[in-house]
């Protein structure tokens, strides 16, 4: 048996180990010391008690004949459907349920969704960027080019019709830098597509933290997306999901390429490689969609932008260069007297026993950068703030 | 974008929607006729009490900030991993926890577990067989060939010197005629798979229906086992988890390909493309390991058993040929009167009002065959058996 020889170009990533064997080395040598970790992507709120309360009556249900589900529809519940479908209608995106499908998150769909594309395609990548997009295309052999973020475009490169490619990744707003494309921007992004007949794919994992209503929340909110772009959203960042695990694709009907339909092949993808969402987890995330759900969750998120605000303002009076912390939990932000990013660790971990993200652990063009998180406890962010404060240049 | 063009090549199955179909026909036509279907793949018994209670416990747990669960391992909790470890223990088979991956299903992980293997193998597949395994496989563009599996070989083919294969599918207790294979019978498949460097996928899914302890319930029972098989199993018939969604994929450490370990190949793979089953779930799994859950899922089992008996013993007092039925919830009847499978089919709707599955839908060698299956409820179970022995030659 031949094995996919791609596996061996995927490089590992060192970051989050080296990370955590830096942290781990400094406690050893420093036990009394408090380190407060701004490094987490991964939430720390619990879920919301409509949430818990739905979870828990669906756990029921499956506990008696009468109400028990066996395998249900491979692409998901027609009742959370109907609640995503209403959803993208609030913000002005008309979406049939078939266009709708449930999935176990984001990542999982981000990687599975390659299955329906041929290796000889060229793959744009921003970098900086989330890992998975490389990974996941190296594995399948298929040739990626890099479009540079960087300071000049905040972080948020437009493209280039110099630059071949038929696979597009944008994540807006962005992991790791935060940034968010306005409709202008994103509308240029949609005609560049249709005009090279390329393929968006849209990661909106962390819309749910947009709070200026300008800006696009779906990038069906541009016209002509549906001809061009399959989006990729999750409940992981907007309700607490990471460990739960739901999110939802958008593969429009109109999406087309060499006549054959995009919706039809993922759907004929799912029914064959994938068995649905437990019912249970299901009946929750609907839960997120009622009254008392969107205003649990709201309040949670809200928490998370106060912390990012503390951080903001506070690197604001430093005249330390930033981005993100606005419609996103993450800042990404310039690492003071020009350190390099790794030094800028050893620097806050050394000095304030503050643990952040090296930027240049996504990507060439992170280098110089360096990420931090408002997923921390209100308590431990304030400290960091404090600590921060007295100690930046 | 050039799209993968392996998908014009899957053949469309009608065979699910062509029986529900013909049901409706006649359901239309005949409004005052009461049908049972004995064709039907799921569970109908609903989750233990143990395993409701650990879902709501494991659900209350998500709502508290203390106890909140954010991302998990991909590949599984431990107190998960420890559990099924002990339960192949229990059989005989030792194994390490990092051998153990914790999946949404097998039906994922045996269509996602090709990711690994080069698109230059050949396939080999028993015919007839569950669909997923030749659909997954023309998606990827590999050769498929097919071993018969007949009433001379008793459904259970044996491996063909003559037959060159790098991908050999099999799965025992068999979906869809019933057959499990012996020791001796898959020793021959473990020697034939090293002997000429082919893995083997074996799909144990339904091992929890084997009751005579000389029959495998893993391939690892088998000598040789871990240096060319992986194992799909799931809690989905076992403890009716078909909505709940969790399995598990067995891959040993000394599984080796091209000097490639396809244990850490397949860690990678689910690190990159998979982010782990939700917690609440593993814990409900979890709970069908405890002496109460073992105690509970085996009366469930022991009622499906039985349900198979009364179809077996009616078939058997009718000289009817047929296997399956005792290590497995599946019967696989030879026609009577030399009746093809849809002639079959019609004749039980019309004459008797039970619907079963054509067995020439899962390939060409069961033509002439039927499946009846033991997930009804016992009244519907015994209504169909009276009717049947009143009605068949």
């Amino acid at each position: 048996m031949k094995v996919n020889k791609n596996y061996k170009n995927i490089a590992q990533s060192y970051l989050f180990s080296t990370i955590a064997k830096k942290v781990g080395e400094y406690t050893s040598a420093h036990p009394d010391k408090k380190i407060i970790k701004l490094g987490i992507g991964d939430v720390t709120l619990p879920l919301c008690e409509c949430v818990v309360k739905a979870l828990k009556d669906a756990s029921d249900e499956m506990g008696v004949k009468e109400t028990f589900k066996g395998y249900g529809p491979e692409q998901g519940y027609e009742f959370l459907k109907t609640s995503i479908q209403q959803y993208y209608k609030s913000h002005g995106v008309d979406l049939d349920n078939g266009e709708i499908f449930i999935s176990d998150g984001a990542k999982s769909d981000l990687g599975n969704i390659l299955d329906l594309f041929d290796k000889d395609n060229t793959v744009l990548v921003p970098d900086p960027v989330y890992p998975v997009y490389v990974d996941t295309n190296t594995m399948n052999g298929r040739k990626i080019v890099y479009i540079n973020a960087n300071a000049q475009n905040e972080f948020l490169p437009l493209p280039d019709e110099s630059i071949k490619a038929d696979i597009i990744y944008i994540c807006s707003p962005n992991n790791p830098t935060g940034a968010v494309y306005n409709k202008e921007q994103l509308k240029k992004w949609v005609d560049y597509a249709n005009k090279n007949n390329a393929v968006i794919l849209f990661d909106s994992a962390y819309e749910c933290f947009i709070t200026d209503e300008n800006l696009p929340r779906s990038i069906y909110e541009i016209e002509g997306a549906k001809t061009c772009a399959i989006e990729f959203c999750s409940f992981s960042k907007m309700a607490g999901f990471t460990g739960t695990r739901c999110g939802w694709t958008v593969v429009p009907n109109t999406l087309l390429f060499e006549d054959m339909s995009l919706n039809k092949m993922w759907l004929r993808r799912q029914t064959t490689k994938f068995n649905g969402v437990p019912y249970i987890v299901q009946k929750g995330a609907q839960a997120v969609f009622t009254p008392e759900g969107q205003k649990e969750i709201q309040e949670n998120l809200n928490y998370y932008k106060e912390n990012a605000k503390l951080i903001s303002d506070m690197l604001k009076k430093h005249n330390i260069w930033h981005i993100g912390g606005k419609h996103s939990p993450y800042i990404w932000l310039r690492c003071p007297n020009n350190m390099k990013s790794w030094e800028f660790f050893d620097y806050l971990l050394e000095n304030v026993q503050i643990v952040g993200t090296p930027g240049s652990g996504f990507g060439n063009n992170g280098e110089g950068y360096f990420r931090l998180t408002s997923f921390g406890s209100r308590e431990n962010t304030k400290e960091a703030v404090e600590r921060l404060d007295k100690f930046l240049p």
